[in-house]
């Protein structure tokens, strides 16, 4: 946690949380601070691994994380074993962490359909909404293609999630588990994607639901207080005109692109 | 398995596989063989669900996996549970039908390890190379940009698969496992991704050695005997020369767009 580079790990017992603020860090993060919320424990360590200086391909990182990227839990109480990967560490955190399965489940349906979801984040929802940031609103040029492509498919999932969530409160079962806290961290930062949330009414109320919680909003703000979530960014929307003029020309860009391609909205 | 369009579930017992022949269905596939290969069991059937038909779409396979998308397992014995994506899947097979662990693990750090592994291939080499895919081969135009961000995050996350394979028969533990299954599944269609897979040298050899295993043969078969899998491909290379001659042509445009965007091969 010092200003310096980090250049080895800290801790030598406990857990260590490699990470960044980023929607897969955050992950790791929410479900640290539930647990503690929950049990009073885990007690971990952070450090903040910039992505941009590409700290995590150095080799102190990469032997921890072979694939260079955050986050990356290491266990010291375990070996010092590295877990990378959002879905294995939530995995990981709820096994050996979560004894009551206030976070988890046990038995099916619920532990399938658990597993499911956290997979479908995992596989659709964070690596295209992903690609719609780069497209949208990262990369050097902007190439109406891949925009409308990618932000209509994150359309697409988010719609999926809309319609698993009319007359739920949560993704799975009754309870609030790790299934939501995947989804949650990435549909926190939709309006950022160029995603307007309040189009999918059930998906906007559990998006509200889960950031009302302290443990979310502690997790969140780790490893510093976010800017690119959707509240702060609806903040800046009415607060900052240069800011709302900036949105707005994106957001103009794609929907060009979306005419281009005739895109048409459609879920599942 | 008829040949008319499938419009409902087919089995009133056992598993039931909803797939297609592409690398996503093939995990499903090549774990279910594996099983029967392990232990003379599950028996399953299962149905081939054109995607160019948006089957998929349709509300009796909607029910039962809400993302519309293959491939998807239906437990008829466990209250017609239906479990979408490729992880959730191999998760739910292997914790129902391989009570001696042939193929997965029950102690760390090979439990969490192959989570983890089966969760990158799930989360980043899955999606990737199916955008590689996408530009390199599959869509209207030819985009310089996208096309070799596709193709040289597949060749980095290739390169992340060789480096973790050195000195390695399989990625976790001393035994073939689930997660070989999830790599090898798309690591099969390499070279329809626009990716050598001889430049990793480790990684090959681990190709040829899963390619060996008949019920891997028998579960990439299902629904239809491929034919953008590496070997016939590579047939195809050698005995077809207006294929060689496409294919060197899509080649081309690959390496024209990664000096476009001074490209330089990286792993981790």
């Amino acid at each position: 946690m010092s200003e310096k580079r980090p250049d080895s790990l800290i801790a030598n017992k406990g857990l260590e949380l490699l990470t960044f603020g980023t929607p897969n860090g955050h992950k790791a993060s929410i479900i640290l601070e539930e647990l503690k919320e929950a049990y009073g424990k885990p007690d971990y360590v952070w450090q903040s691994i910039h992505i941009g200086q590409n700290i995590q391909k150095e080799p102190w990182f990469t032997e921890k994380g072979p694939n260079g990227r955050i986050p990356v839990l290491v266990d010291h109480d375990n070996g010092g074993l590295g877990i990378m990967e959002g879905a294995a560490i939530l995995s990981y955190l709820t096994r050996h962490f979560d004894p009551e399965h206030k976070l988890s489940f046990t038995q099916d349906p619920e532990l399938s359909l658990c597993e499911q979801w956290v997979a479908w984040q995992h596989g659709g929802l964070g690596p295209m909404q992903g690609q719609a940031n780069h497209f949208y609103r990262l990369a050097k040029e902007r190439i109406p293609y891949p925009t409308q492509r990618y932000v209509g498919e994150t359309e697409r999932l988010y719609g999926v999630l809309d319609i698993r969530l009319k007359g739920r409160d949560y993704l799975v079962g009754d309870k609030y588990s790790i299934a939501d806290i995947a989804n949650f961290s990435w549909v926190n930062v939709g309006y950022f994607a160029g995603v307007d949330l309040e189009q999918f009414p059930n998906l906007y109320k559990w998006w509200e639901r889960i950031n009302a919680r302290p443990a979310v909003k502690r997790g969140v703000a780790i490893p510093n207080e976010p800017t690119i979530t959707n509240e702060p960014y609806k903040r800046r929307i009415k607060e900052e005109p240069e800011f709302k003029q900036k949105e707005d020309e994106l957001a103009e860009l794609l929907k060009k692109a979306k005419e281009q391609y005739d895109y048409k909205f459609s879920a599942p």
